[in-house]
């Protein structure tokens, strides 16, 4: 058990290291060799996670979709607004979010599909959508599927000129009059009127999950070091 | 003159065959060499007029924003959305476009400044608003910065999106959903009722542009061949 907790740290290392390797660099530029030194594991540790350079891109990509999940809320469409902020206030300082954004953003000289990250990206958000029209959040006439393309669309190009401009620092911001520009053609009127557009709330947000996610490790890790207290009274 | 003419000729050859390497290939993997190859020229004619390859990023990105030039319209929103529907019409074939959006888009592996074009746009984008607005045909709750920073930051995505998934088959239709969802907020009501957002739009004016531009080219012409006449005449 102890083992396989430091095999699932040593990936997260590797995943970090390789994600801030591509964040810097890009997917061309970027190499083993960098991502060994930022990591400061062995090459064989690598190789048993990841065969290649491109194996490691992918598994970036795929961690980045996983990574976003928000404590649910009274109105869904305050949940996408949610999320939406609390991705922008990771792009800022989380190395799997900004290695995962560079690498979608890259248009293909390499063999990535750069299809999937945006694929995955709009089936969650029309998830959030759907569920916010069936609960009558939506205007009628909102096409789910066109706005959620909509939205993956604009904010990976908003998070591309945040990056240019201000390294990400008003991403949050730059999000916030996204919303205040669109969310008035998409939400009905009394939903928009209790809507928290606030550009702060990523940050307090992601401090919140942040505690959450410690507290369930602490948790389980209790847990277990009962289990093994158990298992060694026997 | 002939000779001028010839050499604007060279230069502009040399410029869309450079613009079409960097939308396959990319800064980092373009070549000289390769550029050489499409314009069909001498190294020679290439170092006349280019003195590196970062010359030729540039050079694809300025003409970039010079090219997009709309028929004055009563509103002058209509002039702004015509103004995207043309360049989002163009980003399908026309090489200097595509080639300048890949290049604004890469992160910066390169030593571009990848914000020139931003910011250029950016203010294009201002000028066009700020003038709608003067007319009072932008609500006084628009901050017309922000509000053009948007729109750049978007539509770059918007293309990006566009491009992995159909090539930029769809950009213009994304631009309609685009515009559709955020002139609502933007627009006085009286002014948004007659805007025509039609996808087709940026086909129709750009062949319309086209056909002025070749009219006035012919023109030129007929009035540089009498002016040569009377010279022989004396």
């Amino acid at each position: 058990m102890a083992q396989q907790d430091r095999a699932i740290r040593t990936r997260r290392v590797i995943l970090e290291a390789a994600a801030s390797v591509f964040d810097d660099q890009g997917y061309d530029r970027a190499t083993i060799a960098e991502v060994l030194e930022r990591a400061g594991v062995t090459k064989g540790a690598l190789y048993f996670h990841f065969a290649s350079k491109e194996q490691l891109a992918l598994a970036v990509l795929e961690e980045h979709v996983v990574d976003i999940a928000v404590e649910p809320q009274k109105i869904k469409l305050q949940e996408f607004v949610d999320a939406g902020q609390v991705l922008a206030f990771r792009l800022r300082s989380d190395p799997i979010q900004r290695g995962a954004a560079r690498l979608a953003v890259e248009q293909g000289s390499n063999r990535l599909d750069r299809k999937r990250s945006m694929l995955s990206w709009t089936r969650f958000v029309e998830g959030l959508l759907t569920e916010a029209k069936e609960r009558g959040e939506v205007l009628e006439s909102i096409v789910v599927h066109e706005t959620a393309e909509l939205f993956v669309g604009a904010f990976a190009g908003l998070q591309m000129m945040s990056h240019a401009l201000t390294n990400q620092a008003d991403l949050c911001y730059r999000l916030t009059v996204f919303f205040e520009h669109t969310l008035p053609s998409v939400a009905v009127p009394a939903i928009l009127a209790k809507l928290n557009l606030d550009p702060e709330r990523g940050a307090k947000l992601d401090a919140a999950l942040q505690g959450k996610v410690l507290a369930e490790a602490e948790a389980e890790t209790g847990a277990d070091a009962s289990a093994d207290a158990d298992v060694a009274l026997h």
